[in-house]
């Protein structure tokens, strides 16, 4: 169990060496995720194992195992673990304009977590036991995204189209992030972008 | 040489032998062109060799690398082949509404040659030897099909704004694409199509 149960505490109360195990499980399992999201955006998926992960994380194979019993434990939680984080991260912004908005939430797919969610849905689309991990990972964090990015743009949905807006919006954002995989492509995306909040302002009215 | 070479004409004439000998060629050139396109679509980048593709073309190992010397040379040269069909089939469309092009633009995102490309860029975010080649070709393939949006649907583009408009469509159709990786998206994507066409209207003018 490596990093998690090899270091004895000092303190005699049971609760006191309850409380910093705890706290260090925790952070061995979140430094194992960032490790994973940086793994896969890196080196894709045939370049991602847990011992390479574990490494990165300067954490045991076998505390890495503890955590993570299956390679697809590992990547899927990672992804997962980093999105939850973006979206939280996007829910703390301050109030700001459509325009805004627009550009916020086309910059979560253009960063590491985008480049490692990609490397695992193309994996998943050619390996059979990744696939239903990866396809239910998407569905639930792709939902999340759609009811963030509604309620920033203050989109009613009841109005014919706005979903459909919001919804074609996070596509193109996925798009983007694609057109920015091999190459910098900041300055073409910043103009689409300020158009394309434009065009989100008529769909949404 | 095996399949370009092994027969033999019974023609006595050399302009008729080398006649059929080069339409064989082509076509045992465009059998590998098309099954490495297959290939890389299922199988992924690490599981699409050329031999695999031989196999699955019925063509021999040593006709495969007379055509294509280097592993990389077919599978990028087979992603250009099937765009460049793909752009021929667009331009041949009859003329028609923007709503319909629109459609027509999405769908060259969700078949076997938008799979397929989607394999061939995440590899080369981590190979550096393929790398080059595959944005030099992405770039070519990209401009190719802006034009051609352009030209369908009838954009203005010094009209300000129509340019990004363009690009942003191209941009949510690659999304599109993504998002019907790993699960059949055709329903929520002819909503979504359907009320962006007229966003791209609006965009128009």
């Amino acid at each position: 169990m490596g990093a998690v149960t090899s270091s004895s505490s000092s303190s005699s109360s049971p609760k006191a060496v309850h409380a910093p195990k705890q706290d260090r499980s925790r952070a061995t399992r979140q430094r194992l995720l960032e490790a994973a999201v940086a793994c896969l955006a890196e080196h894709g998926w045939a370049g991602s194992t847990v011992s390479v992960v574990a490494e990165r994380a300067g954490v045991s194979r076998g505390a890495a195992q503890h955590h993570f019993p299956t390679r697809e434990d590992l990547f899927t939680g990672a992804v997962e673990y980093v999105a939850e984080e973006r979206s939280a991260a996007l829910r703390a912004l301050p109030v700001q304009g459509r325009a805004e908005v627009v550009a916020a939430l086309v910059d979560l797919y253009t960063g590491p977590l985008f480049r490692a969610a990609l490397q695992l849905w193309v994996a998943a689309s050619n390996e059979e036991q990744l696939r239903p991990r990866v396809t239910e990972l998407e569905a639930r964090v792709g939902r999340e995204t759609h009811r963030i990015a509604v309620e920033l743009l203050g989109a009613d949905e009841s109005r014919p189209g706005a979903r459909e807006t919001v919804q074609g919006l996070l596509d193109m954002a996925r798009g983007l992030g694609l057109a920015n995989l091999l190459t910098d492509d900041t300055a073409r995306r910043a103009r689409v972008v300020a158009q394309w909040a434009a065009l989100v302002e008529e769909g949404l009215g």
